[in-house]
């Protein structure tokens, strides 16, 4: 069967996510290179492996010739202090599209967070027209990789499909994750319709399964295509079950879409 | 098994919708508290029975005594003079709210009124962010009820999800009652949903089932997870048998959302 | 069993569509007028035929007498020069709503056209409420025929629903296809929640299949009721098998919803 | 000369407000009728005065009756107990309603108050399609005067104007009257406007002279033609000499729109 | 000096507007071109004149040889039957469009009308994003001029500022007048601001000049920076003076923007 | 007389617009701290100055120590490579609020630019509502700029006024510098009111004069009470003599409302 590229790129593809993904990229494209800064083990049938730190212009202009399309999930996923994430998710966007851009490269799909709206309270219902409201270091780099892309949309006319990911993984155990949760399937259905959609232009679409609650709204990019299978509401009885969890008048974790992200990181160190 | 809450209260316990909910009561806390100006009947296992006049603040505050949580369906719910709806649905409000600020209560579920927006047009799309446009005394006391809960949450911090309940009868009957139609089963839900949510702020939500025809936009609420299983669909065959009912021009109940109300009332008595 | 109608007029019957929904039209009325400037062929039980030039005034006036509703899906439905658009479309227009106006006629279902929105581009969401960016004479012939019958609602009291009518063929089999999908069963649907709603005011809706991907945004009509059963999804498979269809920066029939209309038409002529 | 009315009512004549506005109301009307529960004095020339308290019925209807057109300013205008709050604003606007409607009378303008949207933040824009932010009971009851004067405008076609007015001292001595500053004269003139303009339905507007700071947009009013000559601007040097007033980070009348009356009223005493 | 341009052209000359504003065309070219379907009279300095039938293309193509730009203000300009209003205002800018785009002029200032909006109502503040409401065939046909060139625009790139043009006489005599009054001299520079700009888009404007009571927003095209100098504030007394002319209940003309309007034209005779 | 402020700091004192603002801030603080990477020459009275790169963290928590208030002007202001952009903007503004939240400082004004929306267009009407829309490498590092400073007011309640200066230079010499001028002593103003207004959260506003022609509405910042005196007007007449500059139809420079910046910078070297 003809796929639909001859070689993309998965950028992380050693982390938490590129891990759970790497079996199901095949579909995508002949070759599917994959690059991470960690160890990516044998490369397996129709594979091919890079080492890349992102910080590193030259490695990343390397890392990218030659493909037709990119997913790009590499970069520090969690809240730490800001010079390593401005290395990893600052920088290393900025060297990314600089090498996109220089190699012709027409489309992105940029794993993009919740936690750029983090600040947005559990009862705000957010769209992409919303100014973002980062809840930390970590947040605050992926809003500047939207606007980044944004610009080389705007200006150059590379695509780019921002999504802000959920909470992707196997189970919901609590409120906010019955909110936010994304199955993996549904992610690659996302994924794929990112790629394959005709004309993406630049944008921001929200990474979450059909669930119940839902505190995002994909209106805006309906266009996509993107349908769902998959619900927490499978998770909801046992999370509910028990005394109400609302008790503690204070939990701004309760009060903020970011949950226990606003209380990670060094800003908090005494 | 443990039940979310230890005590919450329900007025209006005695009225229409009190009578049909109250068997449902009962997974929602150890003890349920029934509360009218009517008789209510024995109290059944797991129960206990107040009366209670609104308009009488000492009644209330000691109606409020020891509950966690309410579910405020008390007042008159028809419209006739401007005096005693005044006296159940403005001075009761403002005297529940006394109370419940003095009591350090947290959340009220406030059976508001889709005749709050009665004066919209059924061509009309109206969601909670659009200004009330109620469609007599009655639906001008639950905006005042919508208005006065506002309050204690943007100075008090005390929650309030103010339902615009629909038509909440076994069979819909009209064009009207298909696109308003509501479930029983449908609102245990919504009140299961507005009371276990972890935050709501202040949130007006409306209350109908999963209709085809639908007047009122319930985007701004989705964080609450309602999901209505029932829909007025079974109903719509019966009902649009037949010629078109639409040829008055002059019949403003088919005009306006409010329907019928708008010509209840003392104000159009001779 | 009673119809809804006494007698209702179907304008442009020996059209494409015309054809296709003639034999559904029977629920509506005892009588189908139908009507064309082409021929019809018999009339079968329940119908009756009426050639008439819509450019043409009396012929007009005649055609809609004794009529209780109309459902206008006459004129011109491709890009050719302006003049015959200009007769069969706007001319036409006028006087169809100057003869409805004349003899009291209160409804009209206008078979409007996705073409009035080919100018937005297909990443973008449009509804109702956004101006209209038509892609040719044709297109722009339609938004006239919205303006005029919103003259009629405002100034006269004339209910007009105007359908933008997407892709309606049995299959869809490119990406715009797909988005634009509409089956004749959701047709025939649409049709009838247009004719039986009590009151519909001016009405722009999107006449649409519930298909995966959207470009439209039916929200602010939901009050029709309109709840289609079918879906382009089941042509996605074979129309996104292969090499992506985005390589040609250059091909504006994809960065714009009119599709192949913008290049139709003989303002391209040499 | 002619004037534009024959007879004219103000009520809460001898209030604060009313005692300033009773000599410059002789360009409205032939005969200016003063109402108030308070004593107020003899008549001048052009003057009639009435005794009415609002809270009854009959009273108000026998003060309404021969008039063109009213200026109601009248009702408790600080932050009380709820019970005379309700006596004279809720029941007192019903009532005058009431009679409004059954004599006839086709407008009124309405004193409403800045304190309907006192818990808007000082660094908001507020403008009249905005949802009301009462501060305290006193804004509560003026919100229902607002949302019962656009039900009978809705139902009935009585105009009202709703003046939201700000600061009406002479002088204006801190930050938040420098941004809520009302000269009399705008008043005045805005009390003229709202009288001559040939059609205003209901319509909010804010009173408040053109001052350089503003928390309210009156874009929505700008039919009225009111075009203030004052401006707080002359007392705003001698206010912002010295010390900024903005050290203590947890006063909450620096941060709300209803300033010091956030801390008024009974529910604060211990 | 040097002048803007080399030459323009300004249809409609021959009418009202065209011989007010003929005297001041001077400064923008250094040939104006004048025509109208009417006796233009002789040529002055810096003119030349030529007869045109909007209706005929090639004497349209003709006409429009060899200019710059074009202020559009010919056709008919008052509301009349439908047949001539669409060959002058509707066939006469398809026509003037397709000349514009085959000899590659780039910028159109078109004469559009506050009758594109006649049916909102004179409480209403309107900008150019918010749906046309036209009163009647002559706005309808300014209505599809506007949809015309925003196709030329969005097709073709060529640009056009769409002036909705209030009440533009010497004096302002009622008070629609004083809300819609455009002074000539503040007409001359906003068309010099239309010509003048560096790009323009396709833009809807409000030709008003800087009266006191607005109905019209133009927040949108500030870009343009037209700064109006006049107002018809000079002409208010003497409209308000004496009694208030709203007494009629039933006078539409002040209900809607429209004025007159609404109740001119063929579709009113008996 | 008493000054608002013990010691304010700004940064980038040695820079063009530094320079300039030094002689105006002795108004705000008994002590101005001038702070820059280059020499600031010595000291005047009420003055003292520090070296400072604001890349070093310890050097900026040193510059930051015991000030009261921060005019943060400091960083690269030119299209350069983004490594030297990241370093003084980026990293600087992370290191300037890691700062102010360990010191307790309580409020900032930052220079942000025009150049965080430089890729909308010349004719669109820009709000602070609005997503940025960045021009290049320093457009986005402004971008970051506001985001960054949003989080520590939505987290931490710092208060940021962030100024989106315009052409802040003596004279306006062609379109695009007459929209977007800003006159010294407008900005010396807006400094003051972003320092003396009691609560100002976090908001971004727009740094122009009252020019006639303006892209850019500050309405949501209104309660800043800035009022500028001074208007480009004064140069228009220079600018507009002669032919219109808008003949080349490829020229983005005139299209969007970065001008110049979208051609400059790394990016586009061969």
């Amino acid at each position: 069967m003809t796929k639909p590229f001859k070689r993309i790129l998965m950028t992380g593809a050693a982390g938490g996510l590129g891990q759970r993904l790497r079996p199901h990229l095949g579909q995508f494209a002949d070759i599917v290179r994959l690059a991470d800064i960690a160890d990516l083990g044998p490369a397996g049938p129709g594979e091919e492996t890079v080492r890349c730190d992102l910080a590193e212009r030259d490695q990343v202009l390397a890392m990218c010739e030659g493909v037709d399309a990119i997913l790009h999930f590499g970069g520090v996923s969690t809240e730490v202090e800001f010079a390593p994430i401005m290395q990893a998710n600052i920088l290393g966007m900025a060297n990314l599209y600089e090498a996109v851009h220089k190699l012709g490269i027409r489309r992105v799909v940029f794993a993009s967070s919740n936690h750029t709206m983090g600040m947005y309270k559990t009862t705000d219902t957010v769209d992409a027209t919303m100014p973002p409201r980062a809840d930390g270091y970590y947040g605050l780099s992926k809003v500047f990789g939207e606007s980044l892309s944004r610009y080389y949309w705007d200006r150059f006319g590379i695509e780019t499909v921002c999504i802000r990911i959920g909470y992707c993984f196997p189970e919901a155990t609590n409120h906010r994750q019955l909110a936010t949760w994304l199955s993996l399937d549904d992610l690659v259905q996302l994924l794929r319709r990112s790629l394959l959609t005709p004309r993406v232009g630049h944008t921001v679409t929200f990474g979450i399964s059909d669930n119940d609650g839902k505190w995002w709204d994909a209106r805006h990019s309906r266009f996509l295509g993107y349908a769902p299978k998959d619900s927490s509401a499978q998770f909801a009885d046992q999370v509910y079950a028990g005394q109400v969890d609302w008790r503690d008048p204070d939990d701004i974790t309760l009060v903020y879409q970011g949950g226990v992200f606003l209380n990670n990181g060094p800003k908090y160190k005494p």
